[in-house]
């Protein structure tokens, strides 16, 4: 750990202090998706409290700053999201959610200090600065249809040539960078299916059509897309998450409920899902006088890094904390709204440890106890810096 | 038409408008089962104001009262069912349910009603009667474990040579009498199956243990109880009626609830239907890694009528309705607590038409809109009576 | 066994050693249905051998023999089956099978030796008859169409007012008579389902259409046809017997073929049947890109036993045996041609008792080491004769 | 195809014609895995004329000639596979197969041919070569447990630092070269399930125990084992290729037998999957009071590429014949055993279009009109000994 230590070191002195304070405030104020009004107020005054920000909101929730360098150069963009989870928090922290059933359980506080944070260290070297940051304080990416692609609508993208995001990981201890090429998080698509019958009296089923016993054989039916319909060299996940119906033990009920998601990385594999899950429901409820209906949700793209500008933070976090910080992983089949802006530019999107055993920080994302080692705000702050440095300042890359 | 109108005209002339405002009174404040303390106290003040009764209440809310006649002889009984249902009452009829959500939709008002009646008439001939009849307001008979089994312990059928009963139904038309030899009515047997699974993110399957398709398989697997190993000569259903699993698109929880019931006649299909559908779950479940869980309750007995009462209530019925009154029907899948008395004494259990389209009197029992024709009341008043006359009167069969 | 004794004395003396003999004769040369040529032939030279016959032969292998009495009255008709089934006998009996691969494992012989011993008493008292008697000696029973679709067609049933046949049933002890009113054989049916996929390397399923997987998902949908399309009160079997797809470990096969058979009663349920099998073969099919073929055989109507005529065998059996001799049996959902007859004329089948623990005689029908008591064979036609008596004699029932 | 043309002009003069003949000798001879007797003598008899080689026969019918260089150094191994398969041959070549029913139909003449060229060319610069060439000319791919296993166990591998082998593709242009890096062909284990039942008659399924209906539904849960049990970002097929039970429509067999493949890269995935398979037919055979076995035969392992020997076989064909002749495949779900191998030292396997659709030379691998473009056997050879060159030649890379 002393290379980190060492690393650490070549922060401004404020940053351990005031990254920590950023991020523990916020977490005190957790707000949902497209509801980070007082979040979003936070980040423009912090904002607006530093030096030589061009400050806008492109929507009600959101906060884009820019920060321009001394000399002309290239357009690049940081991207943190500062929305919560519908959690109750079961941590004891002293700074713990005073938001009722609201909870920053995926660490976006965090990354919102740390982009915060990276801002007010960049501005500071300004002159050095050839080109233009974008630092897009962007809200809702744990809710479809997400943030990230109205801030695209948005045009917060105009120009510029890459985007670099992070996310604080418990699963991974602090110190380390989780790096991915190509394929990273998968789009992560929802599916309603309702199975029409008709109820009746449970000792009577000739005369009713019963959406239980075909929704069970659609459950069955669908496990059929990944094991033979699917290229075993795709990878595909078809999750069936909920099966609602009937609410005594006398009545067959009139419906059944069945709720799953399609997580898929290759854009074939994903058109097919849904043509797929139609067929197997038209087929099994046709075949027992049933009726099933689709409601398919198209959720994010695909995360997927550009090589180069993974490569990019790959060897930044290199040179900063080691090689044996560097942790390559495989892709996972959660989803990020991340992607849409990687649909529009090279992107790169990695993870930075804040795991601690030790200190008992271990629990997963989305966790009523999730906290993070925030030894890795820092680290994250680092990144963003030398990033920004080596992007935009004379001898970059 | 002619042969009911003149029947009825036997009947003395205070029933008709008695038993048509008991049943409506009654109608008035429906009772949910083992809460039926007004209905009771309403039977019992009605019965202290005829003539020669012996009344008791061998449980809070029921009502037993005994008729001696003037010369010994045997003992026999005649049952009403006397509680309502959870359900919110939308005929517009002006004596509907002042009970918010709680109605006679099963016509257990008539029965207590035509009870009453009878009771009244027969103990204004009670110097002809040889022996004594046990008139019995049964509470509880729609929940499960029922009021019939109470009474039975309690011994309302102690010396009792035989038992009858009847139900008011809005499915035959008024003026036929529905006989049925044999079984009757099933044993409504219900169960709920638990499926332990181990919950996990929708994006990795491997990772978790997946209730819902272990319990899709179950649901599937369960078929083959009535499809495979039962004699296709046993009537037997086994429905589900109810599957719950999950909360979210996102994740797979970590258990699915699986409820149905059981309707059979035979004591050994009966028997048998418990320890197949845990050999089922047993062996699916550990299929898949998963732990299933059976919680099975028995229900009432199935309801079989015994011949020579049975033929009884068919001679009387036809003597007094015609031939053409009577309806031999199948037997059906739903159950009925009367059986509990049959296990002690033969029994008969019938059907009383109550129905009559052109007043739009056909809804089902258990409707919100469920009703009957009042001349039912009548004819169900006079059958006991006459049953009575047959049974206990000197020139019996 | 006093009463069966004392009643075989009543037997012309000829009888048990001829009946005996015919049985064995026809037991050494069994012939498959349709092919009985030998069999035919040795029963019209035997019927030639008695006296009064009018014989002919309706089709190439069946024989049938009119004795007219010497009054005139009622005409009736006796049936026995004669073909045998391709079975190879493992019996160790002197007149064991002497065509190799074919044999009387259903008690065909027996039938037929009965029939004719019958007739030939019968015939000598010809005089006392009041009417005319239809021997019936009907080929192919054992194969659908069916010998006895054929007879009918033929007209052998002209004028006749009944019918009756008895089969010999090795699992009843000799000596009893097993009695059914009402339904005793089921019509059963065919079907050959063909799933049409596509065939593909093992490797590659998703360049396949997988018959194999469709076709399990078709044999478990086919459960709800039993399970839950059809009414619980009635009596139906799905069965699938054959399932054929595929010929190594690494090839997806194009088809896969799977066989079965429905058995039913009710006319109703029966016409259901194969509309249910095509709707949810086609939806199962497509809802895997597949396609369905279903080729549906009907078989033999069921039997339904005529309430008048078989309380005449069991009162006629009775009176002879004994009534402890009488063994009232619930249906049996294997088919019987005699069914054709049924359609036609009132008719009853019975059973008689030809089963001996004691001598090793208990295996089922249609087992290669089937055999008979030989004294059902004095009783079978005992019976004959007596009902015979007692329907053409004058002092008929 | 100037590239080309140009490239295999610097192949010795006599290669054309004579890998042709040979190709055409051995295809006209084809003979079964374990049983090329005539094949290893014609190997043994034309590596007899060449000069200098080593020869051994380490099974009866496999071939292994060493070429021993003039200067001490590495040791490599080239492996070409000999047998040919169980199909009848529908091409109209003139030199066809004389053996009914056999039939090089998967290229392995060409492979042989080619190697004895390679091995011939290579003997002629002996003086430049500084080490040892192994010559494997392997029986048995075709048939688990294969032939390499042999060999490895024969230690002909002894001080050999790489091997390298080539397989003609039918699906890839000639002139292609198609090159994977590691994981390129997946390990294809076997399986056979059989599902012990108990027969009955169709009609009475109670009294039997369905090995169809379990059988079917075993179908089922095994597809969970690929949907929902392992990693979704493993590559892994499990297909069912057979079903078998039962011969008539009237009688519910005794068993089923169930046959399919397992095909896997990861070793842990592949571990794991006879044990989800047991685990999966256990369970559900108990389900439904049957029992299942499983005899589960692992088969090849999979071939993974070393990624420097791939690099150079890339390379090498790259200077040769363009870069536009390099084709980078996935990895297929077919199996090799050229795997057995690479477990003892790195190894790579490579393609050679030998595919040509304007004559007509496209049917796929194992298809009785298999055939190949000839021009494939000169490129193949022509690479063998280039690697040759480079590996041996003192400047070796």
């Amino acid at each position: 750990m002393n290379k980190l230590s060492a690393a650490l070191t070549q922060l401004p002195t404020w940053v351990k202090s005031e990254v920590v304070a950023w991020r523990r405030q916020l977490h005190q104020y957790p707000e949902l998706s497209f509801e980070e009004h007082r979040t979003a107020q936070f980040i423009r005054e912090t904002l607006a409290s530093f030096n030589g920000f061009e400050i806008s909101s492109p929507t009600a929730t959101s906060v884009v700053a820019k920060l321009k360098g001394a000399h002309p150069g290239r357009k690049i963009a940081f991207r943190a999201d500062i929305d919560a989870l519908p959690i109750k928090e079961e941590t004891e922290l002293p700074y713990a959610s005073q938001h009722e059933g609201v909870m920053h359980a995926c660490g976006h506080d965090g990354h919102t200090a740390i982009l915060l944070a990276a801002a007010k260290a960049l501005s500071e070297s300004k002159h050095l600065l050839h080109g233009e940051i974008v630092f897009i304080f962007q809200h809702a990416e744990e809710l479809p249809p997400g943030g990230a692609e109205q801030l695209v609508a948005a045009n917060v993208l105009d120009g510029v040539e890459l985007i670099i995001g992070l996310h604080l990981a418990s699963q991974l201890p602090v110190g380390k960078i989780g790096i991915v090429y190509g394929e990273m998080a998968a789009s992560p698509d929802n599916f309603t299916i309702t199975v029409h019958g008709a109820g009746g009296h449970a000792g009577f089923p000739h005369t009713a059509i019963d959406p239980i016993t075909t929704g069970a054989q659609i459950v069955t039916g669908l496990q059929h897309i990944v094991s033979r319909m699917t290229n075993p060299l795709e990878k595909l996940v078809v999750s069936i998450t909920q099966f609602t119906a009937g609410a005594s033990h006398n009545v067959i009920p009139d419906k059944a409920t069945i709720k799953g998601t399609v997580r898929s990385f290759s854009s074939a594999v994903r058109e097919q899902a849904p043509k797929q899950i139609q067929a197997l429901i038209d087929g099994i409820a046709s075949a027992h006088g049933a009726k099933a209906e689709l409601h398919y949700v198209y959720g994010y793209h695909p995360v997927v890094n550009d090589d180069q500008v993974t490569a990019l933070v790959e060897s930044t976090a290199g040179e900063l904390l080691g090689e044996e910080a560097i942790q390559h992983s495989p892709p996972g089949m959660s989803g990020e709204d991340f992607s849409a802006y990687q649909q529009i530019v090279p992107g790169a999107f990695f993870n930075v440890g804040a795991g601690n055993l030790q200190s008992g920080i271990h629990y997963p994302h989305h966790h009523s106890k999730f906290n993070i080692d925030e030894q890795a705000l820092e680290i994250g702050t680092l990144l963003f810096i030398e990033l920004g440095r080596k992007l935009l300042h004379k001898q970059e890359h």
